[in-house]
């Protein structure tokens, strides 16, 4: 069967490791997971609890399209809590996870070959995305020298669109509030709609992220209930807009979703009254990062971007390997440890550079730095002999 | 914020109803809802059972990107249930809902301006959907003289792709296999993919629905747990896909879903050992359609489409009004019953046509065909006196 020039996407590897990773543990081997951005824990035991009293209480049929009002209102509360910010209900629409809101987003603002600047390292789905709906990805690098963040004049002229993450993944790279603003002020006068994924916040192990709706009300902001809310499997996340997108959204959402996994709706609700659970997790993650800044280098991976939040590690490996893919097909193989190769999120300089998540719990941590310490005096060792 | 040009789709009409029901309900009403194509029922008992035992006993993380493989197999045993075909479970993809489906199938086949038919009437997400991503949908009217049966001269030339729905909404006709047949033969002729939207398969009232896949391995099979399986709000679905369109679908869906809910995919595989308790819904909605074939025309809708299948009745309406958006808006607001207006369904002939759901319980079928004599009564004294 013949297909279409815009689903010719590379694959999203990470999801490739998973799936390797997943018939090896199949076979019987024991995996340790620092190849994917997902948290070692479930979803809090207050979203657990609501669910099992929703499933024989409520009929959890469709919901409205933007979402069911209480959640809608209590993830408004959430930016009073989180960033002193009074946002109306209103603008808040309930998504499929963060997927489920670029979807939307990237649909309501741009047409057919609209340019869209992406950064890389960023995440890869963005680049993917954008060419699957017929638009434009434009590659904008950051670098190691600054910290991997981005300045107004790394952008290109003629981009319909920006996309940034902060935290970022995969470097963790935090931008300050003079950063963030100065992007955002550039947007505006380049007419450049901002896109500000905010996944990662929450996840800070210093000043907290700023959030774009503190600097301006005309950007759209995706966020989600995967990462710092524990719950990637249930598919559930939000979107912030101007209120003179929220209809544009909602047609857009009516006919490609119809609505967000009610169940999941039902968990993220109570998921947003489990602060101390996951202020819990937070510290865990935080204990992680403390034992990978301390074992990655003595590994043999040295140079690491800024992990200022999220839950991972980027190294440069370029000292090691010209192939990263094939060092983390080694790993998997011989040490039992998925990573995720830098080509899903650099696909220029990737082949120089590995992404370790440190999400999973601090036993499997503890476990794969030793693992990985292993492999890599094997590894010189060959190299040495070779 | 500047808006794309394909972002300007219309409304789905009925979430805008349903959305106008809820605040009546919020104000204390009690509405009558054949607007929605939503069971009444809730999920199977035995889908909720196996969800509230995951909850605590398994993560519910991100699955691989395909579907839980065990789900994967227990819908390819389906195809041997219900159709006699042995299916490839390699072949079968979990999507989030139908919807999930379209967007991979549209991004997998169509690149931008495509033409693609749509029966019209017909769902209209179809048509949305396709404008949303840049591709271009060319109605294809069916009528009601020929049972709204479609036919292979009543194509145009130049389809890059046809949708097909059997059983359809909203008219709820199932096309013979000798039909199905001939408009798949007519399209592999032309170069034109074939597309057959199942989802409402299980759900006959004579003969069942023949699978185009009983007739051919060249088409995508789209379906879902939300109707049969009366697990609308989960958003869980699946589609079958020809052997070497399934690595094409896995990078798209890696990028653009990542995976389907988890906890949905749970309730799914449950859901399918649920026959017992589905087919008694079955009998309820046949019990159902029977008071509807006998309602409707006593209260003034003597026109309807053939319901062979699905759980709607799709009246003509055009010797009452030439608005069926008002009517619709009239029946709402002073019967207490939620209807959709046809122009969902067929832009050109909708403002002449309503869609009445029968799946919601018998007792409130009972009460809204009650209240519908009761409205169109008065309705008629209005334009007599008029």
């Amino acid at each position: 069967m013949k297909n279409s020039r815009r689903s010719a996407v590379d694959p999203f590897i990470v999801m490739d490791v998973v799936q390797s990773a997943a018939e090896a543990e199949a076979a019987g081997r024991r995996i340790i997971h620092m190849e994917v951005g997902q948290p070692g824990t479930r979803a809090p035991a207050l979203a657990r609890s609501a669910v099992a009293a929703a499933l024989d209480a409520q009929p959890l049929g469709y919901t409205v399209t933007l979402g069911l009002p209480v959640l809608r209102r209590s993830i408004a509360q959430l930016y009073a809590r989180w960033y002193g910010i009074t946002l109306d209900p209103a603008r808040v629409v309930v998504t499929t996870g963060s997927s489920g809101a670029f979807l939307l987003a990237f649909s309501a603002l741009f047409d057919t070959g609209a340019r869209v600047g992406v950064c890389e390292p960023g995440y890869p789905s963005y680049r993917h995305i954008l060419k699957a709906l017929g638009l434009s990805a434009v590659g904008v690098p950051t670098h190691a020298a600054a910290g991997h963040r981005l300045r107004p004049s790394d952008l290109p002229d003629g981009l319909e669109g920006l996309i940034l993450a902060s935290p970022n993944n995969p470097t963790g790279t935090i931008h300050d509030r003079a950063e963030l603003a100065a992007l955002i002020a550039r947007c505006s006068e380049a007419g450049t709609a901002f896109v500000s994924d905010e996944i990662y916040h929450g996840l800070h192990y210093g000043d907290r992220a700023v959030s774009a709706l503190e600097i301006s009300d005309d950007v759209y902001v995706i966020n989600s209930f995967s990462k710092y809310f524990s719950m990637t499997g249930w598919r559930v996340g939000w979107m912030v807009v101007p209120p003179d997108q929220v209809r544009v959204i909602e047609r857009l959402a009516q006919n490609m979703f119809v609505c967000a996994p009610h169940v999941s709706q039902v968990a993220a609700l109570a998921a947003l009254d489990a602060a101390d659970e996951l202020e819990q997790n937070r510290a865990h993650y935080a204990e992680n990062r403390r034992l990978m800044l301390e074992g990655l280098p003595k590994a043999g991976f040295a140079r690491l971007a800024p992990p200022d939040g999220a839950f991972y590690c980027y190294a440069d490996v370029s000292d090691l390997t010209d192939d990263s893919r094939a060092l983390a097909s080694r790993m998997l193989a011989e040490a039992g440890v998925a990573v995720t190769p830098g080509l899903d999120f650099d696909p220029v300089r990737g082949s120089q550079t590995l992404r370790f998540s440190y999400a999973a719990t601090t036993a499997d941590i503890q476990e794969g730095l030793a693992r990985l310490a292993d492999f890599m005096r094997r590894w010189q060792g060959t190299r040495a002999a070779g």
